[in-house]
């Protein structure tokens, strides 16, 4: 159905141990949780935390998250006649318990896993997974789609359809978008806004600092809540009197709080906020509003790591902590002390070198201080820092406004999120030719996290807008330098630097930086028989290959083209000039890429050599470890030995 | 600087008549406006009211929305020291007035021509356009970004800066993300608030009925801005008890109405309603708050079209009404009555025959209703028909929801719009498979708007997604007939229809549907000499130049491609045996279009053909006629014909 590439199910079973899970071992289905008795409930609660804590510990994913919301997750299945009735979970960190409660707990080891179950809500893995899940901030308006289908009788009117976001998720634009439309078809959307006052790092922006807000008047919601439900009961509270009461209610809350209500000044109807862990309350609150007509909001009240304290008191840490000894909640590493560092780590000491020297750098990152290493920066320079929250619209633009006014901003967004700001980079940077520099993260295949985060469009996207310079160091030292180059007085047009997720190759990549001249690439061996081009990082799986083929006989003349826009055309003419067949490769689309580029050269040059293209496949890519997905798209040293040993037999 | 085709300026210079307009006639500069008693301020009113009706009626622009905003111009450039200070506009529908004040009046007759003034802000034209200004709800970050530099000292901590938004643009998720992080930085940002509850169309959204609210309840927002001033006066009001007195506001606001406020929820203190055509009290207000620290939103009341009854009376259409006659209003049309129809109606009435032969239908725009004739869907339909406003993003998300539950849904959005969900197509759409119809309108270079709004970047960002059917009609019929396949149950993936701004060729469009084959291309003509591979309507041009190149005795076979995702291989492989060289043909850029797809795939077949690729260089590209701007970029009958005529020679 979707144009993902096919990977065999990892379909092995590991029964969940009766003895210790006596609950959750019987439930393969929510229908089965929804023959327990209330009292129950608990207990499967906690089972879920332990279960969670063992199989975590040692296959490591998102943790805290989902600790948080097991008592929600427990209480909309036993409310909800799920899969019938549909819940949207936002991004979906959250959503472990839930896969746990729907016939997965006995697959959960093969967790983001090639072949396993994904670490995200994914609709090909099961009709309880509505909607995918990777981006933040779309299960308002895919949630109201699906209550909006089910008013029209598309599939039907009766179903209840239900988001789940978290308070991050929530302040970004397109939940903003899917709230300011939700009052205005038909339809019955329940929001339940899990609030637990982080994004992966602590949460930012306005909006969240009212959510605190709200909760400070929280006797006044309680007493609103009691007071509906006595109505209801008395027979007051009809569709007719809505309207009616909902300004009465409005009154009265300006009689009893100073606060106001966003979401109510929206048309959406808000109750809360609620302690998101006390289970009774909440599955009585969902069957008190759940017939209800028109948009809801529920607001709750969670903890993030609720029930393992380490994750408690540290939930940035805790989001996805890897491995850990689930008695002492120690976090366990490799041991290695020294090691290579992160490329995102190499980036955040690099522009906090880089600013130290240049006053006019800032740095923006959306909810990613710690995933992108700015926080390094916001150590240093707190006050050139800007986290906006899950806003990378925002963040482009607001960048733009900043270059424009003589700062240089650098801007780190990872490479499927900076979608998000295609626009923006066009119309508010690219068209005024405004130097921001855009530090892209997790560019190329990312591993466990799969096809929603593959940052794998970004050469495509990028290249195809006018005057953009779009480069990718092939190792840390090179992104130092592109860096260093970014920043100077030299470069005064949008640049962008793509590097991975993970580790580089260097322990000592504290190199002196310089400038690189833009558009220039290098050529790191000669050889005769086969020309190899690539960029990026990849370079180091190429350089494999070309030893393996050494040892054949085989002489490949490799380049790292370091930019891919402008390419460095004197690159290409000595290597048409050469006649040798080419091999590109890239960890990226091979639509729109590096492969593309130098055939469109040397067509336009009317140059026929023959060209054999290494990158990622014009399908979605699923989860994996890297080195196993290099190994599926064919782009490790092996497959890129392959081609050049084909190219090398096929010009014979 | 930009990467923008150059197009020699037009300078002449009508100057302004001192007799009709003494005031506007000498104001060369802001400066000389500030020069002015306040008490002349509303005939320069008057005046630039006058020039428009005046220039407008013969040189057809943007109207209703400058007309709306002369008052709050006059004011802006009045009590703010531009271009020191920064003034914003969003859109820029509404800034006529202000390049009237700002020196350009003399060369307003040039406007959206080639070489003359931009019918936007546009930094290139002039300092006192800030920043670029043709997509929505840029303007509170761009602005964010300029006031936080000012703070930073990177220019100057005591400007001004000024974001000026309408009601329809403060909607969409970008301003919300800005709003949400207005309170978060150092700045000194005022937001003006333009309401005139109207987008394009009518304004739909919960925010602007609670707008609506906020101004229903004017007289507390009165009373509270009266007593702050006094509160001022006496010295009770500064910036260490600004807190103390927001919350004593905002009690007394909970006494004395039963409004929310959304924006002070967001920690942006909020002035207002006030009438936007009052032009002493404006400038009384901005004076007030003018330095005042923090954030602050000003909501203005105006009326679209104001002082011009047939346009305050019908705004919608005297948003852009084209040549009328400034005495009675009446709008010239060129007289003929039968024409062929828009592609933009074609669309909409087979829109609404399908819908009526498939219940899964529904349609969706955003805040495009007539611009796009999904109001003729909403005519037949309206439950089926979603105007979510300036809410692309959540447009595409949204449908993706429907079309999981079992709707159809068209999407109708102008291709550079489009770019703001661009994530949203990958991620809520492709990734699932789902069948979402993008009807994609304005797509190729779209004359007077310019650079913002041509839609050439859509070949390349749709074809590197996956699983995506992209197509492009040559003619009316064939757009219905691809319409009609996209809403087949033979097709259950998303597929992208685009099409051109403007008319068609033909009168008697209304031709019976039929499904066609996905990935088929169509042979046109038979001929040895060379290939012609067009897709999409640019086809007659290239039938003209095929004509002028038989007459030199030049043979070309002429195939329309129709998809360009599936590309037609049998096509490809049909005229790489023949062994002609190619010419393609396309209205979008030629970086990741039909052309690439050509070269790659014979690339990859090992076929050395050369390929000449005609479409928009990879440069952004002026406002101009579209015919102009065809014969700018290469892309017209004689350029084809010459391409031809080089294929020809060249491959002798």
């Amino acid at each position: 159905m979707t144009a993902t590439i096919a990977v065999p199910t990892d379909n092995s079973v590991r029964e969940v141990d009766s003895d210790r899970y006596p609950l959750l071992a019987h439930i393969s289905a929510p229908d089965d949780l929804r023959k327990l008795a209330p009292d129950q409930l608990p207990a499967v609660c906690s089972e879920i935390r332990d279960f969670l804590i063992n199989s975590l510990s040692t296959n490591p994913g998102h943790f805290a998250s989902s600790m948080g919301a097991v008592e929600l997750t427990v209480a909309l299945h036993y409310v909800f006649d799920t899969p019938y009735d549909r819940i949207v979970w936002d991004v979906g960190h959250q959503a472990y318990g839930h896969k746990l409660l729907t016939g997965r707990a006995n697959r959960f080891h093969t967790n983001r896993k090639l072949g396993g179950l994904s670490g995200f809500p994914n609709p090909d893995e099961s009709e309880y997974d509505t909607f995918t899940a990777g981006h933040a901030s779309n299960s308002i308006s895919a949630a109201l789609g699906m209550s909006v289908a089910a008013a029209l009788g598309g599939d039907d009117p009766r179903r209840h359809v239900v988001a789940v976001i978290g308070d991050a998720s929530i302040s970004g634009g397109l939940a903003f978008e899917g709230l300011n439309n939700a009052a205005n078809a038909k339809n019955n959307l329940l929001i339940i806004l899990n609030d637990n006052d982080m994004s992966i790092d602590r949460n930012v922006g306005s909006l969240n600092s009212y959510l605190a807000h709200l909760t400070a008047s929280k006797g006044y919601n309680t007493f609103r809540f009691r007071l509906y439900k006595l109505l209801k009961k008395l027979g007051l509270f009809n569709d007719k009197n809505r309207g009616r009461v909902l300004r009465f209610n409005n009154s009265l809350k300006s009689f009893f709080t100073k606060e106001q209500n966003i979401f109510e000044g929206l048309n959406i109807r808000y109750f809360g906020p609620f302690d998101g862990h006390d289970l009774p309350r909440i599955i009585r609150v969902l069957h008190d509003i759940k017939d209800m007509n028109g948009p809801r909001i529920l607001h709750l009240r969670t903890v993030k790591g609720r029930g393992f304290k380490p994750a408690e008191e540290n939930p940035a840490q805790w989001h996805a902590p890897g491995k850990f000894d689930p008695q002492s909640g120690a976090i366990i590493t490799d041991g290695q002390v020294h090691k290579p560092a992160k490329y995102q780590d190499v980036f955040g000491e690099t522009l906090v070198e880089l600013a130290g020297a240049n006053p006019k750098i800032v740095a923006i990152t959306a909810a990613m201080l710690s995933g992108t290493s700015v926080s390094k920066m916001q150590a240093a320079y707190p006050d050139r820092t800007f986290d906006v929250g899950i806003s990378e619209g925002h963040a482009v633009t607001f960048a733009g406004g900043l270059a424009k006014d003589g700062m240089r901003p650098f801007v780190a967004i990872y490479s499927s999120f900076l979608q998000r700001a295609y626009d923006h980079i066009i119309h508010d940077v690219a068209l005024q030719g405004l130097p921001v520099v855009f530090c892209i993260d997790r560019a190329g295949l990312v591993g466990e996290d799969g096809a929603t985060h593959h940052g794998v469009f970004d050469f495509n996207y990028l290249t195809g807008i006018p005057g953009m310079i779009v480069a990718s160091p092939r190792d840390e030292r090179h992104l130092r330098c592109l860096m260093y180059t970014a920043q100077s007085s030299s470069v005064n047009v949008p640049m962008a630097i793509r590097y991975p997720r993970g580790s580089g190759k260097e322990i000592d990549w504290r190199c002196p930086m310089h400038e690189l001249p833009i558009g220039k690439g290098e050529k790191l061996c000669d050889g005769m028989d086969v020309t190899l081009l690539s960029v990026g990082p990849l370079a180091s799986e190429a350089v494999k290959a070309i030893e393996q083929a050494k040892a054949d006989g085989i002489s490949v003349a490799h380049y790292d083209m370091m930019f891919l826009k402008p390419m460095d055309t004197e690159i290409l003419r000595e290597v048409a000039e050469k006649g040798a067949p080419i091999v590109t490769v890239e960890d990226a689309s091979v639509k729109g890429g590096l492969g593309s580029a130098v055939i469109e050269w040397l067509s336009d040059n009317g140059c026929t050599l023959p060209v054999t293209r290494i990158g990622v496949p014009d399908k979605f890519v699923p989860q994996g470890s890297v080195p196993e997905l290099y190994a599926l798209c064919g782009m490790d040293s092996e497959a890129i030995y392959r081609a050049i040993v084909n190219a090398k037999n096929s010009s014979k």
